[in-house]
């Protein structure tokens, strides 16, 4: 029949340009939107050393190497939950009743009070964060958002993707990359609808003060510019630390938590994150609580077995369990620092919190690389030992180290960096 | 510190329009995101009638009243994936390989080929639909998107959100609600991007032949329009009838498969979809392919543990579930169909397939309900019995009933219904 049509050459309604071999070009959106990291990467040719077992410290997934597994009362929970059977139909769009309360309830131990009526559940934290930016910042009104650098290339990924636009503000890194309040100012305008904060952060691993929070939120009150608080790895601080949520601070400014299981809870494939509402004063109250329901019915949530283990999850996990994690990431944060400090041309920063560590490269001291991606990629090649560049999170000159892996390779990849950096380093 | 600043009444750098008190505004696309069904409920006054036990026949949710449950072949994967533990982490953003592949493998078996890589999971079918119009569809070009009238309102929904125009094709009940081809084509133009396909239909229970589906393939051909295929309640055609998928009969038509697990394996809550690229001539090779990997990665698929079992529930859900899924819907249509059709004023549509049965109502006849809403408003109020007006779905004059309640119930609803139209029929 096809052949027919072609054959009778029937008169079009539409233009010719549109005939021809079919290629059908990709909206704007498919085309905004960039995987930050892919691209870096896979500019690296990383051929690494056929006599050396790869060690990889990129991926921000503490489940990879087997050594950090789920608790069993988590994993009891999503099998109670199938054997149940009550909980394979739709949930509503924003989520059980009682999972929003179970994670009001958890979210509560940080100090800021929060209903049911405030949580939004989603299909991780990245969706938490699409919603968020999609939410306050406009397009159409060529709005801005503010973002960490050093940072996570999600949320520009997400701001660009929708047309948003972002705006860097500088962390320092010599005051344990605290946010640089004067660069973060002189970037505000008309057009700024959001700032984000990622406490604790990926990648820096740093925790912020409550002293510091609180000159955030100043700034934020005066230009009157919502917060998203990306707190995906609320908690995992290290001893001596203590985890603020930004909310506890009961400033008068209207923030949106974002959080979720995939780190501190270990599953970060089972895709369940949540915003959490924070608004004393009612400014989200004639828009944009509304536009966040709106918003999660175009998707409809997260997975309604984790939604009915989700209240057994966040109240039977055990502090043994969450005190394992810590004392793992900590003692590996702490052999990094100590193995990398030998190292000639390189300063690693300590963590405060996370799963990470940043090291900073010395460039002009290793001059046969032209930059921190030649570095990491000669590293590779060398010494089997992959970290994330800098330039990932728009930080050239940096690497990032997860800290996640079994303790003998995190010895033996930290080792191996200090023997590629005494032999490259000019002396 | 706040008050401080405040005293302070420091210069600030952006207008003082920004000051007083807090409104934050949502965004176009939040505002410009419709929930359709909720807005024309919520303008119902539904007042059951207290002696009558409400039978609600609104939700396209199979799983509501417990008499149609998920197989155990499946709850036991989803149990075996959780005791491994080895699902629990990451997955690429479009999914495991050997899930991907289990999809190709289980969509490949209506005709068209598939393998792994063209598979992208998503979370839930509503999340593959927004992947395929947001990919294809530019709303900076000012383009549209065809959709069927009646149709489920999700495509407008999704459509409008990113600001892609809808148009609406019109389907003619007295064929089987097939589509009135030469409407389609009318509204072709230049910035048409995709033809919406829904096939069998929500809420028309419609199944298409092999002819009709040529036909429609032919006026996309034509026209250069890539295809995006609804094929969510594929397979759950009654006896008599055939599904085809569309991407079966290898026209040269580029189209995206869009499916999942909700309605055949009775758990839309788990939130598992996917997108099957069918694209013979390459069409999609340049950009949109590429547009789809890049657009999973925004908020990465689907939950693991589903992914991890969705090979063993692909293979092993025995016939005897799907065919006494089939059996219930069935003898749910046939028993609706044979009460409502010695009601006076309505004219009950036959289905051919999925788990709805439209049915008509001649205003004429009842000449005290100003339109199809008071008609329906009406019914809960005396007859406690509850169905989706056609507006929902563009087609006044209209309801919309589900055929999933166990049987007893639905000859009660069905009865109930025939009582009230011929009380209120004016002869
Ligand atoms: C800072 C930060 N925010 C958000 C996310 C996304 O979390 P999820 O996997 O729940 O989407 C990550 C994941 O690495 C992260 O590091
Ligand atoms: C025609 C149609 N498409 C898509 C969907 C959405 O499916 P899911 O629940 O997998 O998102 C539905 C749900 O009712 C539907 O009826």
């Amino acid at each position: 029949m096809l052949d027919q049509i072609l054959r009778n050459n029937k008169k079009l309604k539409v233009s010719k340009s549109k005939r021809g071999p079919w290629k059908i070009e990709s909206s704007s959106t498919a085309k905004n939107t960039r995987n930050f990291i892919r691209e870096i990467i896979e500019n690296i040719k990383v051929e690494p050393n056929p006599d050396k077992p790869l060690i990889s410290l990129t991926i921000g997934d503490p489940t990879v190497y087997g050594n950090l597994k789920a608790s069993n009362e988590t994993i009891e929970a999503v099998i109670r939950a199938a054997e149940q059977g009550a909980h394979n139909g739709y949930a509503p769009a924003v989520g059980y009743h009682n999972a929003r309360e179970a994670v009001a309830d958890y979210l509560s131990q940080d100090g800021a009070e929060y209903s049911f009526q405030d949580i939004i559940l989603c299909s991780g934290c990245s969706s938490s964060l699409e919603m968020c930016i999609t939410v306050l910042a406009d397009p159409l009104k060529g709005q801005n958002i503010l973002v960490p650098r050093p940072g996570f290339p999600i949320y520009r990924t997400l701001a660009e993707s929708i047309g948003v636009k972002v705006k860097y503000y500088n962390l320092i890194p010599e005051k344990d990359w605290e946010i640089d309040l004067e660069h973060l100012e002189s970037l505000i305008d008309d057009n700024t609808a959001a700032l984000i904060l990622n406490n604790p952060s990926n990648p820096c691993g740093s925790v912020y003060s409550e002293y510091h929070l609180r000159r955030i939120l100043e700034v934020a009150y005066n230009y009157q510019i919502p917060v998203i608080a990306d707190e995906i790895y609320d908690r995992i601080v290290f001893p001596g630390n203590k985890f603020v949520s930004v909310a506890s601070l009961n400033s008068r400014v209207p923030t949106l938590v974002c959080g979720g299981l995939a780190k501190r809870f270990l599953v970060p494939g089972w895709r369940v994150g949540w915003v959490a509402i924070h608004d004393q004063m009612g400014a989200f109250d004639c828009e944009v609580r509304q536009g966040l329901v709106k918003l999660s019915q175009r998707t409809i949530g997260c997975n309604t077995l984790i939604q009915g283990a989700l209240p057994c999850i966040l109240k039977n996990s055990p502090q043994n369990f969450f005190d394992n994690l810590i004392d793992t990431l900590m003692s590996n944060a702490k052999i990094c620092f100590d193995i990398l400090e030998t190292a000639q041309g390189i300063i690693p920063y300590k963590p405060q919190g996370t799963m990470y560590m940043m090291v900073e490269i010395e460039l002009e001291k290793f001059p046969e690389f032209d930059d921190g991606l030649k570095f990491g990629q000669k590293l590779v090649e060398e010494e089997s030992v992959f970290c994330l560049p800098g330039e990932c999170f728009e930080i050239p000159g940096f690497m990032r180290l997860v800290l996640t892996i079994p303790q003998e390779l995190m010895e033996e990849a930290c080792e191996r960096i200090v023997d590629f950096c005494n032999r490259h380093y000019l002396f």
